[in-house]
């Protein structure tokens, strides 16, 4: 980050202004895993480290009409250089890709490109429609538009446009018996998994790492998420967690007298006086819950510049300011590790713009709806209740559209998904780390004999997938090995059968 | 069809109407299975056998997309007299509706009203989005005005309207537990089997019931259709059979002298001036393909009426005209057992409206593509190849739709079905009749030990769905019986597992 040139500084304050959303305490934390992987653009503005090439293949815009619609150009990166190819029946790696650039999904999954040459494999990352390059309509400003262009925006489609590439590009290879194996991160693991689901006939097997699969409904607790944000505080002090729990009292009373706004801001070093109480916290909150993500073990500069295990340096400074240091001065000073751990920042920027046109915004208004709550037991956030009926309006107002809250679980399954899978499906690895406030909506337990849970309990959001570091610590080293010994199951399984089935037919 | 009304008679020169489609000999065959279904409605114009109620669900016109669309108002019957309700976790059947008024559906499938009593089961027919009372846009004038208002009519929306309506009426009659066991026949039984495979966790098994999921592509070869005809003419005679394979010749022939067309249209008692040779060979073409279709054992008036073994009188009638009778005397007599059982019609209409919006004709030109063809080894049709280009012009011209030839395989598999189906699938029954020629694309062979096939050797186009007769058969008593017997299977493993999965969780 240093010296950034202009075009760097501008994504920053765009990054900054999608990690300050004005609504308020996030009630559908789907919106979460989209500015996460936003978010995450700021710091990959640099050549590719993997290579590939990059292609373009035409898609239907609507799998699932005939109404007369554009197609558009769905953009994917692919490599052949290790694939042994279809004389040897070598397998096919591909990412599914998800909320983002599919550039930046590309780089930041290096797990991906680093074991493909030692499975003589192909790796492809498509990039999920709506993303990065692949706008229907021509553009992002069109495809974006209002509610009609942005309509087709939904995982079903994604789901297919992978399922007709694949298809195509086999064909086109003649490497129809070449076995798929996916791969995919946080929404992109839920596409992996569901792909396993509901087109078991296009792949052999899928590494859904991270994916909050459950997160729908009432699978799981609403209070999930922040809990698990909330422990990964207390783990490291009570002192700590305490302090953010008072925190938001004393927010709310400062902020209530006169000149409170204009003190808060002072405190927090903002740059442009605050409007509402409600843009701090969320400001704050924003901020823990993230930490809680990348609460990896060695420093990362994924969303932030960050030390290793950075809840930990949050709470110790939190805890480390002197007796009679103010609950605000140490929250700041906090937060600070998350906000300018560079020091380079003189003042933070919150301005937001609450209606801007996200795609992933628009997938938390329709099919992702992942209630979020807050309880005083378990959490360190102010106490909340999920209301679908605001959330609703709100979608209704930001994009004229309604939510359909019942659809993913009619779509994939609700309280019979893991039965659904138990009885249909195989070859699916649930990898998760337990700091990771998304894994409480995954799957943490083993589902069948082959479709297991990986869980560690220090790893955050999907940490496995990342590029191997000389910091990795042996439980990671160990998961991404039981990961390896799996897929190479899958594949042995696979050849093993097709002999049988080719004797058979 | 004593004394038809004057409604029972217009309904009847259309359904003559429907079965003499202008198109050459049918290339895609998928047009058989919905006129096959369309044409039954002729001679079901009656009360129904069955007692139900008639409801509606509103349901969405795309569920795959957000577009502002108008919703539509489902009907499905539903009878839950004999159901043993949610305290007892009593099963729910579930007719798979398909391409026709659910009412005719409901009345030529017997079976299901006749075994749910001994089930407890409550028993629902929902209607196929596009057909019957279930139009989009308030009417089928306009839910069929073009491209755009037909393009939702597909078979992944309507798999989806019944796993929505499912959920729903699960729901809110507290029935969640309970289990979902379908039934469909024909299009109605592909769905069946396609909703195992997309919606595991909607049902708990599916008996499809003559079901051509294979005739799509090149997964069979496209002369199995007219083969199997062929085949049911060869077995009672050969001389029948080589009189047909002639046939086509001499009306050639005849046909092209002058006023050859006007002897045509005497000798086979026409109505109105034949315009071309193609519009006569279309009708006898149709009646030998469905003559296949409706070979039951005992006389039906399922689709005209007709005595028990149809073809057998076919044959008989053909070969025992005196030594000198011309083929096309023959040929004449033979078909009059179809056309003219009853002995009441004095000359044939073959007023056809090849531009006629039909709902499966839109199917069979955007998704249904089932390429057919006829070569002279095999078939006593005229030799045919199957055209892509041709039937993608014609549907072009018709609908001002491109066919998808490739997306069925896409989506629910291709070479992949059965080994998908294997590996990811339980609880099916692929039931069908050999002389049927749609079992040609269908299942005929065990798939796993819980996705079997029932075969007979003389049962038709899904025959075990019909009601229980005096003058079944063994055989046919014996299949309905295996099947009965399945599915008490599937139930009794689904409450066994239940209580398991309930003291696991």
């Amino acid at each position: 980050m240093s010296t950034p040139s202009p075009f760097l500084h501008s994504i920053l304050i765009l990054i900054v202004s999608f990690l300050c959303k004005a609504s308020a305490i996030q009630q559908n934390g789907a919106r979460y895993l989209g500015n996460f992987w936003s978010s995450s653009r700021t710091l990959s503005v640099r050549a590719s480290k993997y290579q590939y090439e990059t292609k373009y293949f035409q898609q239907k815009l609507d799998h699932f009409s005939f109404a007369d619609l554009p197609s558009f150009s769905q953009r994917y990166l692919i490599n052949t250089q290790h694939w042994e190819g279809p004389s040897r029946s070598a397998p096919i790696f591909l990412y599914c890709g998800n909320e983002g650039d599919i550039e930046w999904f590309a780089d930041n999954t290096g797990f991906v490109w680093e074991i493909a040459p030692r499975f003589g494999a192909m790796v492809i990352f498509p990039e999920h429609r709506y993303y990065g390059e692949s706008m229907p309509y021509g553009s992002k400003e069109e495809a974006y538009k209002n509610a009609t262009t942005l309509s087709y925006l939904t995982a079903e489609q994604a789901l297919a446009d992978y399922a007709v590439l694949i298809t195509e590009l086999k064909r086109n290879l003649s490497a129809q018996a070449c076995p798929v194996v996916l791969f995919g991160g946080s929404y992109g693991g839920m596409l992996a998994a569901w792909m396993r689901l509901k087109y078991p006939h296009i792949s052999i097997g899928a590494l859904a790492s991270s994916a909050p699969v459950l997160q729908f409904e009432d699978l799981v607790p609403p209070e999930t998420f922040y809990s698990i944000v909330s422990n990964g505080f207390r783990r490291e002090s009570m002192s700590c967690f305490n302090t953010i729990k008072e925190s938001w009292d004393v927010i709310n009373k400062v902020g209530q007298i006169d000149g409170g706004l204009a003190q808060l801001t002072k405190t927090f070093h903002i740059c442009r006086e605050l409007e509402s109480i409600d843009n701090l916290s969320n400001w704050l909150e924003s901020a823990y819950s993230y930490l809680a993500m990348v609460n990896y073990p060695y420093p990362t500069d994924f969303l932030m510049p960050l030390p290793g295990s950075p809840i930990k340096e949050v709470c110790r400074k939190i805890d480390s300011l002197p007796d009679g240091a103010s609950v605000l001065q140490r929250i700041f000073e906090g937060i600070s590790i998350y906000y300018n751990y560079t020091g380079k920042v003189d003042c933070f920027n919150l301005n937001d713009d609450p209606h801007g046109m996200s795609g992933w915004d628009w997938q938390a208004c329709t099919e992702m709806i992942m209630p979020m709550a807050s309880n005083m037991t378990t959490s360190m956030f102010p106490e909340f209740y999920y209301d679908p009926k605001s959330n609703e309006e709100q979608c209704l107002k930001d994009f004229h559209v309604k939510p359909r809250p019942t659809w993913i679980t009619t779509e994939f399954g609700g309280h019979a998904f893991k039965s659904a899978l138990k009885a249909f499906g195989s070859n699916i690895i649930f990898s998760n780390g337990l700091l990771d406030p998304w894994s409480g909506g995954s799957v943490l337990g083993d589902v069948s004999e082959t479709i297991v849970a990986l869980t560690t309990k220090k790893g955050a959001h999907h940490l496995d997938l990342r590029a191997a570091t000389a910091e990795d610590p042996d439980w990671l080293l160990d998961q991404r090995s039981s990961e390896i010994k799996l897929i190479r199951g899958w594949l042995d399984e696979h050849y093993d059968e097709k002999k049988a089935v080719s004797a058979y037919r």
